[in-house]
């Protein structure tokens, strides 16, 4: 299948953020055989099987969200008002107590129709229950996803050991799937909820198959004042004491609550970060010191975690927010430029989860991208393009989404996603899991 | 014209903040006639000469964003990456140096399209270039508005009385025009752009015309640490030494770097604050200490500021913004509920902007509201009305717009404005003002 594309504005996101103005994409089969400016040539217009004229809207690379729970999606706005303990004991533990395959299943469909429809086109999952159904559902809708079984170690060493053999397996099973599509990494939840020895044993295990390590760090103050109470140092410095950093992938979620000294220590590692500013916020945990993340050479990336704290999955507001944020903190309106602001949710992004993508849209790589509507008022007057997709534009204006060629969605139809279908059985299962409880 | 809109869940923001589930909502001329849960009874339906079935999609009282530079519209997007003083002498100022007629009318409709297609109704504009040409232009439009010609007082005594009886003349022109639409404020620039004495004269003509005065204060921590070097003490307790916020009737727009005692002096006036985070953030000018604000019983409602420092009107990313920070600033989950919240872009809104109007669905009020589609994957599963509109609306969700019962967007479509040629000329207008300089 060659696909071709014209008449349109294209944000390549390469080395040099260069723009063409007015040009096409010619793709064929999963890869990006020839981009220019200008109309095609006549070889290139003869080789297309469908030809579409964008007429001017924009092709800019898809988004990666990198720390979520898609899982919890049904749990959108149960609860928002109550202090972050009682928020836990109260309303979230007991929800996801009745949480069943199905309703599991819907919550993650409605994350993919609501991720795909702001132009997310691949996201970190980070749960416990259904992973190979996952799995299985990302296959068919064609997004790009890593998943990690994640595992909490407050039991014995037997249930320890087998959910870390389930969590492996699971891992080897699906690592490299649907076309390359998945790939997979081992997931202790937090040092607050794994023993170290637990960490560790996990750690290894992720060393012998190759395969990187996602954990949520440091979140909020109160557990790492914990942390210090129970084991007289902060968890990351726990995880340097095990080497545990050492020969090791890590992607972290969260690290809000760090010193100077750790961001040293993640300077000199592999580590990398998943900034989830809104979640952060919304429930009091703080604002992660993200500029000397970058300062410091620290691989920044964007994640929405769950919507059940967030509470929504639109990257570009999430993206917003951080730079903002960062702005605001430091009290410098240069602290962070468009341009790199703009790459944490594409180039970073694919490197934090691992794709062996660049996000950007180049000639031979894989056919990654979204088209962006330049019409709405928000993005007015056009020039300023960056600037637009960093500080205007919501998820409403993506248009259409592509993965390795395929398209998932035209003019805002779903075409692997039956959206009304989801919408009904998404809210069947919410009520029937209140009436539940 | 009766106007009736059947099949609706009706978030009525009154005192309870009840919803109506499933209700009706009968318009006659510019009033809320009678709002009611089930279906209408038979003589509203026989009364009606336009009744539409919403089909469940969700009524809310309109939006009020309290502070912002329409005309500065055009410059959206022009430089978002340098420091706040190269930032305005290198780009912003030669921007609006060039700025015409008829750019600044390009500008200003452009803000309308946009917060109209995002859900606001009424909004406050601070500017110096024609503003008769705007207020003709708004009673056309049907929105609400507070108009204030904003004057700056570096100059000497004649041109400052001049710029003043200016204001003055416009304000009193228009105060109360368009049908009780547009109202009108007295407005000096800021305390370091306004001597003293000056803005004492300007608060005299305010009192002397029952108009309430704007202004922004303590937006950066340099204004105000260099007011400190020139005349020894805060802005705000200038004011005070003056008698200026007795028997005034102030809205003060950003309100950054204020200490606890300006709290309390806000507190016993009768001064409202307009939040403006995302401006606050972007500009590297810090976060004000809204909860304290709250905490003291100050009105809080929330504005834009102009798109050049913004880039966005959706005041629902704004409130967001302002709730999430909070939030995280304080380190509370819990620190402002999700009502109260809404009530900041609603009531506080229609206060601020000292409208009468309540911000309200309720019988007998003037019909003032809009329609939002409740079908996105974001705002599912439906249940959670409130939460949904602060935590993930966007603009792109309202439907339809009314202003004291008239129409002003039905189903996306703008009636009052014509959305496809002013693009065209914004875009014109853009190029010729870059090209010019």
């Amino acid at each position: 299948m060659n696909t071709l594309l014209t008449n349109a504005r294209i944000a390549t996101m390469d080395e040099s953020f260069s723009i063409i103005e007015s040009g096409y994409v010619f793709i064929s089969g999963k890869t990006f055989k020839q981009i220019g400016a200008g109309a095609p040539p006549q070889d290139v217009l003869k080789q297309a099987d469908v030809t579409t004229d964008l007429k001017g809207k924009w092709i800019v690379p898809g988004l990666y969200n990198t720390h979520g729970h898609a899982a919890m999606t049904l749990m959108r706005g149960y609860e928002d008002d109550l202090p972050l303990d009682r928020w836990l004991k109260e309303r979230i533990w007991p929800f996801e107590g009745k949480l069943t395959k199905e309703s599991v299943a819907a919550g993650r469909d409605l994350a993919m129709v609501e991720m795909i429809k702001s132009g997310t086109i691949g996201f970190l999952e980070m749960y416990h229950l259904n992973m190979d159904d996952f799995a299985s559902r990302i296959e068919q809708v064609g997004m790009r996803a890593v998943l990690t079984r994640s595992v909490i170690g407050l039991c014995h060493r037997e249930e320890q050991d087998a959910k870390l053999n389930e969590s492996a397996d699971f891992a080897a099973r699906w690592d490299g799937a649907a076309n390359n599509r998945i790939h997979t990494m081992l997931a202790p939840h937090a040092p607050y909820t794994c023993p170290i020895d637990y960490i560790e044993r996990i750690v290894d295990r992720a060393r012998s198959l190759s395969l990187p390590v996602h954990m949520h760090l440091a979140e909020t103050k109160k557990e790492v004042d914990d942390y210090h109470t129970s084991f007289g140092l902060h968890p990351l410095d726990h995880l340097v004491e095990y080497n545990l950093l050492d020969d090791t992938s890590w992607l972290f979620a969260h690290a809000v609550h760090l010193e100077d000294s750790h961001v040293s220590i993640l300077a000199k590692s592999k580590a990398s970060i998943s900034h989830n500013p809104m979640s952060n916020l919304k429930l009091g945990s703080g604002i992660a010191p993200v500029m000397n993340f970058i300062q410091a050479g620290i691989p920044v990336s964007i994640g929405t975690d769950g919507v059940s704290a967030n509470n929504t999955l639109d990257l570009w507001q999430e993206l917003r927010t951080a730079v903002l944020l960062q702005k605001g903190m430091v009290q410098k309106a240069d602290a962070i430029s468009t341009q790199q602001a703009l790459r944490m949710v594409m180039r970073e992004g694919a490197n934090a989860l691992q794709t062996g993508q660049k996000g950007m849209i180049k000639e031979g790589e894989e056919a990654d991208f979204i088209v962006v509507d330049h019409t709405a008022p928000h993005l007015q007057p056009e020039t300023q393009l960056h600037s637009h997709l960093v500080y205007t534009a919501v998820g409403s204006d993506v248009s259409d989404v592509y993965v390795q060629g395929h398209c998932l969605m035209k003019n805002r139809e779903l075409l692997t996603l039956d959206e009304e279908k989801i919408r009904y059985e998404v809210n069947n299962q919410y009520q029937a899991t209140v009436q539940s409880l």
